[in-house]
């Protein structure tokens, strides 16, 4: 496709919701992106547009039967007004394989980019400027022929939207508690567990409710096999530090391949620390937890970045991880992946890509 | 709720398909069901609409996380004009067990059967009569808050949308060719297996492509756990004779408790003949096939009501059950269950619920 994205402004700008009260995907720019597929034709009619609501057959399968991807990636405004983007490419060849496991046709890589450059021009005086806020960017495609039979559909609408998002955690980092979740099952392998869809958000709705009553934040999910391996939280890969190694569940089929998780692993790498990507089980956590070698244990994810755990609770049984206290090495992942995403520091591995330079003045 | 359902009738009268080309789910009637949630609210404004796009926020839950279920049944037109539904309070208790899985609001049952009713009347027309078509309809709950954080949905659309269909065979019950899936798993215990949510089946759409490739009309899934158990078919549960004694899987969590399974298992043990619900392997189901103890093995759903199982293909080794003909207790069954449907041979059990008498002349 080498079809001009077409353009067409809205007459009716929003207020903007104040910068210290943004929370998460709560707000939405004034524009989004749509594309259309169908059978024969493929991707076609690229354009940005006022954001509004999509009118949809009642009968359009992903109402039905689910078929749907999507990704999150965000976009910083740098102290010298430029607009950076995240590794974006990763999250669009990510979009593909999720794609391609839920029988949702391929799109091109670099159109997407170009579709979310064009978008962030338009949109661009909604990246707030604040201390630990972004762009929290949310592409998705959804099935949308009107036909109940259960077969993938032949006609598609890849659509970006945009929202402007607070610091995830304003008073600063802190750890977080986490509910080891022994009922409940997210993903199996041979399931879509490793795709960004939304049937696997919708299945762990009730265990959230769970522990949030409980008093958690997020769930920590075991396989749906034998129930002892971990696999990762809510929406967060899991990293724990042992003995000064760093460990985190290898990718296995069930668990999402986080940007962030590959990030963290490479940067790391870089400050020659160790990281085994193996079966990790909840047994065996706990044994250090109790024994003293469980030193730091984290999340990291889009959304929040890194997420220090303070406390983990598997079967009525707290763990208290560093006194519950955020880990040197979590603080200083934090610091330095938040520092080279908001063009503060130095970006030795070129992953932050220039969305659009500082504004003409 | 006892708010009174308000009626808007639409002016443009489709034009009715021909009733020997009807297939499934491509055609819908003139109106739809509509009635909103809001959290402190409720559901309110149950309402008979003309049919048409449901216009939503791109933001919109059901498009992110999936959180939505539906329901699937049918209504029949008698030869002396009365319209019977099969077992409706069924449908809408199924489809509260399948609300609570996926953290979605309760719907009351009455008001659903209500809402049904009104619709009914109000298209009943599109009903058809020819030999095997029927009315499809299609109850369904969507999450329709614009917000990107995961967490159930404060807002949400309870619809019910209707689609002539026409006999799932056009040429006669004729047995079908299963493909045994032992790569990809389409459940497991813990996870949402037993609830009719949309996630079920984008997740079974890629096996069920590859199978159709290979000249198979539908999957069977084996368990997500130790791949060895017999779980069910894309869209219907199933069953199998063995020496004489009627075997079906047992409701272990991940499969769906159809509606017509138990209709079957209640038609079987009326006829005194016996039923076993329990685990089976697929191992010990190709044994009996070897050795002439399997007779017979038919899927169950209220689309083709019976389909009878003439092949099925494990690991690269088909297995022919009855000479790939239909097993006499296939073909009693689905004659007594259809001529119960359409209202021609007496219901000893009181499913049928007339949803509306003759025609006024
Ligand atoms: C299930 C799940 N796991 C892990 C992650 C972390 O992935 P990433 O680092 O790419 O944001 C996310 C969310 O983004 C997720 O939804
Ligand atoms: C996964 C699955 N299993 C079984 C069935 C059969 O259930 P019922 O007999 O209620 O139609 C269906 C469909 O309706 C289904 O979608």
């Amino acid at each position: 496709m080498t079809e001009l994205i077409r353009v067409e402004r809205t007459d009716k700008k929003k207020n903007k919701p104040e910068q210290g009260k943004l929370g998460f995907g709560k707000h939405f720019t004034d524009h989004m992106f749509i594309m259309n597929y169908t059978d024969g034709r493929g991707w076609h009619d690229p354009r940005v547009i006022p954001y509004q609501p999509i009118a949809l057959d009642p009968a359009a399968k992903v109402f039905h039967y689910g078929q749907t991807i999507f990704e999150g990636l965000k976009a910083y405004r740098t102290d010298d007004g430029r607009i950076l983007l995240f590794r974006p490419q990763l999250n669009f060849e990510r979009m593909n394989r999720s794609n391609e496991r839920l029988g949702v046709p391929d799109v091109d890589g670099e159109i997407a980019i170009e579709a979310l450059r064009k978008l962030i021009e338009v949109d661009r005086d909604w990246i707030p400027s604040e201390e630990g806020t972004s762009l929290y960017i949310r592409p998705f495609v959804i099935a949308t022929e009107p036909e109940l039979g259960v077969s993938p559909s032949l006609e598609y609408q890849f659509i970006i939207i945009m929202s402007p998002v607070g610091a995830y955690y304003p008073e600063g980092v802190n750890p977080v508690k986490i509910y080891v979740e022994c009922d409940y099952v997210r993903a199996v392998r041979g399931g879509v567990g490793e795709a960004k869809t939304a049937g696997n958000y919708a299945g762990g709705l009730k265990a959230q409710e769970l522990a949030k009553a409980k008093g958690y934040t997020q769930v920590l999910w075991l396989d749906g096999v034998q129930r002892k391996y971990i696999e990762e939280v809510g929406s967060m890969n899991v990293f724990f530090k042992l003995e000064g190694k760093v460990h985190t569940p290898i990718l296995n089929g069930s668990i999402l391949a986080g940007i962030t998780r590959r990030s963290i692993i490479e940067l790391l790498r870089h400050w020659n620390i160790e990281v085994v990507e193996r079966a990790i089980t909840i047994e065996e956590l706990y044994e250090a937890g109790r024994d003293g070698r469980l030193e730091e244990a984290f999340g990291t994810g889009t959304a929040a970045v890194i997420s220090p755990i303070g406390e983990l609770n598997w079967q009525d049984d707290p763990l208290v991880i560093n006194g519950g206290k955020t880990g040197e090495l979590s603080a200083k992942l934090y610091d330095t992946l938040t520092g080279i995403q908001q063009g503060r520091i130095a970006d030795p591995f070129g992953w932050m890509v220039e969305a659009a330079g500082p504004e003409a003045k």
